[in-house]
């Protein structure tokens, strides 16, 4: 007998009737506010080409680390769930065995923001009745599968039903934007834009870097074996993404290190780093400097410069062999701001054109490091919980360790940050109903009037987005 | 006039009456399922030779570094609480001159989870119904010690009262597990079971090290002082604890460092740590390389490892030196898990043959190191909160940090730790509170159902401990 | 149309009926006990001249670094706020002005604890009753300004007014201390006393270092250019302070480094430092060295010590050179407690006269260290959630993680650590509210009895600052 899908109307919110019943006021007053999602991995195809999704297994398991990583952690094998190998050996291949294997652990996501991103999607966006589980998993493969097929689950479509004003892709430097072209002039135009993600000729430790310089100077005509021509390039690429609607450039390195070397020095090492010589201090420091570099890149062009540090990237080298980046074996490390962005700050930190926002791994730089930082530099503000603090009390502790000290204009709203389309409009859901809880619990705590609590929601849900991404 | 000692049939549970009533509803489901104990430091010779325990002092002070540690913050001295010299001066030996001293200055204890345990040993075991107090001093000890002298309250009368199922002590490697051997064949045979716990033939930087590798030789017969037949008589152990019951190892290291040396460099370091010359920096990279080499024999016989990281021991060394080990002078450190468990998940991670519990006393990993490593790595469990964590608050924020993205299904259940076997029942029993109150937390605010809770509770109490232990 | 200003009298106590009315009943019995304040920066000119306080921009922004740390965040430069600049440069001088920028920017402190301070004085002390906003703003600056040129708003009638029991200023080791000595004999004497704060001729790393050895050095007649006469000095300087109230020390280094150096050592490191040619590790080592050599002093003369570690002072060189220190500029670093902190303990850690009490602002050492540490040393007591921390979550997160395991009494009480003279009963009244709320809950969760509630919110407010400072 299959248990109901019942998405409560006041979940997320307190059990105190009097906080929830706050929260419900704020929660109603913004809930249909269009959604601005300005950071994010979504696939600039979809919007330009409207393409099905595929299948429910293509779209809920293969794509989506936060799913296979859980499912992994119990001892199940990537190649069970259909990730593809590297080497070409076989995976699974049958997406409906795939489902039923993933719907027969969904009890291993309880508790998990997962759980709630899957059912609300499940119910709000398929109209599904009844829970996933081994006795449902056909019931639902086939009710998802058969809804991707129809216009109505397009991507153009959803765009429009998701109510989404605009959504940022992520591109590397290197990228043609073909997409983003492809969308000029038509309806996307303004509501799909890219990002501009520099890191593949920045971060000197890749294996590709060296044929990344060598590709970024043929795509610009500058000579990017020099210091200089490698800048000019850089600024040349920057232009280029503006032009596809970028207004933001993204970073994401292992530290938050900059440093602020004289031109002779950044000379010398950027000779080094393309060499293929330097080592790996060598490497962060010259990320280091990149970043201030960059930075003075965005007084220039007025791109906002987001950096999101700390992650130990592809931990498990025996995923990363057998199967890639981006499988679920990223690990957060601890972070350190307060030194490690002092060169940058010293030389740009009081210039009002300058834009930066910071996001963290590690929690207890919220209210040690962050808040303090950008309750005083007038070019920080704080990017919302990321990645595994994308989640409900994830996010409650940003608010509770973040505000007293920063405020709530010191941050700049909620991301997706997520490559699962169809998720978007729960995430944002998420982000909305946990605001609206924490805004409630001040106003019934007195610390903050009903009428400010209103002017914050919307603030958090939409207001800072827009003028922190220039949208 | 004596307060009465009340507890309350809601105690733990949050005042909010829909939360308080789902949590109790959870509690009432599973408070009567039997005890699972897989990891403590109870004295094997209770449960196979059923003494007495003695006098109240005895049994609730002497023993109790987390009693005496906090008396001494406040200026009453180890030698007036009647712990022992190890130069044999002397010190108070009147027990009711020290109960009376406890009592005096029992309010020290509010706000503590030792308060709590205490007035729950004292209520529910010896069924007191004054609070204790100076005034009540004398009624609680004579009635206690009454009460200790007959044959209800010797320890395998209460193995059965306290409906303990199972038990682990922990010895070290060089242990001759005669208590254990005794038990075979008799009703505690296969409730009581030890651990294997290297610590004194993998730690170096003990005084008694080489003696330790010495006697290890003399019980194994294996050629201790090479690196083959150090690896060889640690098996033979294993081997041997296995046959009393064990089913897990233990590993206190100061760190969590791993590392993965080639054969050639492994017994070059032995040989360097037994010789007495090595430096600190060779006595860690030994540990670490210990804790490699062990998981390589958990997966050939099946022994779930557990490691304690991040204890300062002895920090005092005027009381080291006065009163010896365990005397409430060691002090968690901050302890990095991702780059230093990367050795030994580089070498095993991915073997589903192997099953590691890591316990920490550095929070700020649960959600920055350890629940993202448990949700990835097929190898990796979270032990529960520990040591100064055990307590309520303890307990909910690493039920906060670390569901969200390890889940319930990555931790293992509650372990007690403890030497105080009376306490045990309350120890379990405030696990038991939080984790129901932090599932109907959860189902309040309608991010689990009900029926889901149920199951939880009943996991978190007892399946995830069978299954994780192999009990 | 104004909105009101009405400060709830149930403000700050949590939404749950049950929850709040403990909470209240505890509050009303500690609400009107007197004020101690043992820890801050007000201008002890103040009392002994009892001046006006001047006009509201004067009095709430230019001296308050929380306030214009936030405006500064979001791009209005302090020169508009008035605060002067070192080179003399023109700054704005319209108080008026001033103060409508700040009405004009009031909602940035939304969730702050500025804005409940700020509303608290508003409301309280100078009577507004409708909320500050642009349309309030001269309205507010001329109410205010009116008062303060009245007696009832001189700082000696604001004592009464507040039931200011004691307060404690800070002084260098080479103040004067003239209007402490004004005050002998008078009502102020034992109401106002004086802090031993020697960081700047302890700190080697201060330009003004030399010269401040040279000054001790004739204030004391003694040879303050040898290691035993500039102890001696230090001596002198402390009993001099003594002798104008001072029942404590206070030290704000940039770590809780402490060292036990031999005599020899000593001596050379303390040449090395006068020379100006100390590096900054041999800096770092000389101030950690003081740490214990004033610990000892501390030992024989009985003044309490207070160590405030991990503020990374002037983090913004702009804002330095610009306006000089305090400015809004200090941001908190990560700070190791444990090692630091084990030379002092060795040598002094176990001795009943010696006190020392701990702060921190990195927040992850309060369960990990602070408790642990405190829970053990007879020696540590902590103070209370410090600077960026003095906040509603700031102070929860305080109790919530330190009590399990250092209990309530090696605590000290509240500190406000201000220069705002007129928002210290505000500071307290957060406090005590706090406080009420924490135990409050422990209530209502029965952990705690109602009646030790009571003695527990007594102790919080008033007996253990008392008692912790010596008063």
């Amino acid at each position: 007998m299959p248990q109901p899908l019942n998405l409560h109307p006041d979940r997320l919110f307190p059990a105190d009737p009097t906080v929830r019943a706050i929260a419900r006021r704020l929660y109603d007053s913004i809930k249909d506010l269009p959604i601005l999602s300005p950071h994010g991995h979504t696939d600039p195809r979809w919007f330009a080409e409207n393409p099905s999704f595929g299948n429910a297994s293509e779209l809920f398991i293969r794509p989506d680390h936060y799913v296979f990583r859980m499912l992994y952690s119990q001892g199940i094998s990537l190649e069970r769930l259909g990730i593809p190998r590297r080497d070409g050996a076989a995976v699974e291949t049958d997406p409906i065995a795939i489902w039923r294997l993933f719907a027969g652990n969904y009890h291993l996501f309880r508790g998990t923001p997962s759980r709630i991103w899957l059912d609300t999607v499940f119910s709000e966006v398929f109209g599904m009745t009844v829970a996933l589980a081994p006795d449902t998993a056909e019931q639902y493969y086939h009710a998802i599968t058969e809804k991707l097929a129809t216009d109505a689950f397009k991507p153009q479509a959803l765009m429009d039903r998701f109510n989404i004003e605009c959504i940022a892709t992520t591109e590397g430097a290197l990228d043609d934007l073909k997409y983003h072209g492809a969308m000029k002039g038509g309806a996307m135009e303004k509501r799909v834009i890219t990002t501009f993600r520099p890191d593949d000729v920045v971060d000197a430790s890749r294996e590709d870097f060296a044929d990344n310089i060598k590709k970024l100077g043929e795509l610009t005509g500058e000579d990017t074996h020099s210091w200089d021509g490698y800048l000019a390039a850089l600024r040349q690429r920057r232009a280029f993404f503006r032009d596809h609607g970028a207004t933001a450039t993204d970073h994401g390195h292992p530290t938050a290190a900059t440093a602020n070397l004289s031109h002779a020095e950044c000379r010398t090492l950027f000779e080094l780093c393309i060499s293929g010589k330097a080592g790996s201090a060598q490497q962060e420091l010259f990320r280091a400097q990149m970043l201030t570099e960059l930075a003075g890149m965005s007084i220039e062009d007025g791109m906002v410069m987001q950096i999101h540090p700390g992650a130990f990237r592809n931990h498990n080298p025996r995923i990363f062999e057998g199967f890639g980046r981006d499988k679920g074996a990223d690990i957060p490390s601890p972070t350190e701001y307060v030194k490690a962005l002092k060169p940058l700050l010293d030389k740009y930190g009081n210039d009002p054109r300058l834009s930066i926002i910071l996001f963290t791994l590690d929690e207890t730089s919220y209210a040690r490091e962050l808040a303090p930082l950008a309750g005083h530099y007038p070019c920080l503000k704080l990017g919302p919980a990321w990645w595994f603090h994308d989640s409900p009390e994830g996010m409650l502790r940003f608010r509770h360790q973040v505000t007293e000290t920063a405020g709530f204009y010191n941050t700049v709203g909620f991301n997706d940050d997520t490559r699962a389309f169809l998720s978007i409009p729960a995430r944002h859901d998420v982000a909305r109903r946990i605001d609206c809880r924490f805004l409630a619990g001040l106003i019934s705590e007195h610390r903050l009037g009903e009428d400010e609590g209103f002017e914050l929601a919307r603030a958090l849900t939409y207001d800072l987005a827009k003028k922190a991404y220039k949208l």
